[in-house]
């Protein structure tokens, strides 16, 4: 295996923010020359994949700044400092669905940037849901929806379904189906 | 459908860096009151789906600073300024593997981190290929890979596939399987 690794040998703070921190790292490469990486500092995040009892998948409506859209999404949201990935999946789906469940299975985990942030979020499987209320934090605005595979894959097409977190629920829950058959 | 949109009042520019900028964006939230946005711009992004006649898929070992560790993903990299993601993604696929696609077909698109970023990633399907010659960056230092869709998973499960992109290039290569079938 080829050495890859890069050494850090001066690191600047850009900025500290609510969610994120930007840093500028000087590396030097593995053939000994230098060179800058920018690096978002990300606390991790949570998202859920929840299949109703009419076999839908809960989704939500969300406007992203970011994207200058609104998109829909899997229940999602990031780590409260100290908290457990297991909680926040727990918490982030009752506060935008209402939905409490029972049970939270860890699907897989993923970084979602990895050439600039590490960002890292796991993905749970709720099971043993009954309906709570919904309480969203006081900047956050979603609307909830549900839906089939086959609107899913249409939301997909339409651009209306556009985030990897949620792609990635979709072809679970597609896996999932043969899997069982 | 609720109003879900933020009207932006005050962009502050942070950061202006080679590959990433950070803005701090004042929104209007549609209760009335105010929030602030953490904005990182991207340039955008492609990653490429190629299965070898051995059915195994290409992938590339590179150490990522961010996570502080190597990972293991589909080959992929950033667009240059102006250039179609069709291109960015025959010339990334030869310069990290040396493979010329003589026919690249899209797969999907997705934002990876809405919440935070507007990095879109364009993912293609790479066929007809032939063998050319490896010829990465300066400051880039990849070890390709082959693997068959088993050792993936395990590859998953190890942590050392560990990116949306290729996590999602895996569900899509499996789920192919299934729809030929």
């Amino acid at each position: 295996m080829k050495k890859l690794y890069e050494e850090t040998i001066k690191t600047e703070s850009i900025y500290k923010g609510k969610i994120i921190d930007l840093e500028l790292q000087e590396v030097v490469l593995p053939n000994g020359s230098h060179s800058k990486r920018e690096i978002v500092n990300h606390p991790g995040a949570v998202a859920v994949i929840c299949i109703t009892g009419e076999n839908k998948m809960v989704m939500v409506r969300q406007y992203r700044k970011a994207l200058k859209k609104s998109i829909i999404e899997i229940p999602a949201g990031k780590l409260d400092a100290g908290e457990k990935p297991e909680d926040c999946a727990k918490r982030e789906l009752e506060e935008e669905t209402g939905i409490i469940a029972g049970i939270l299975k860890e699907c897989d985990s993923f970084y979602t940037s990895p050439g600039f942030a590490n960002e890292l979020v796991y993905v749970y499987e709720a099971e043993n849901l009954r309906q709570g209320e919904v309480h969203t934090d006081e900047d956050e605005f979603v609307e909830r929806m549900d839906v089939t595979l086959t609107e899913a894959k249409k939301l997909i097409r339409s651009g209306e379904i556009h985030d990897a977190k949620t792609i990635y629920a979709i072809q679970y829950w597609e896996l999932k189906q043969y899997n069982k058959a």
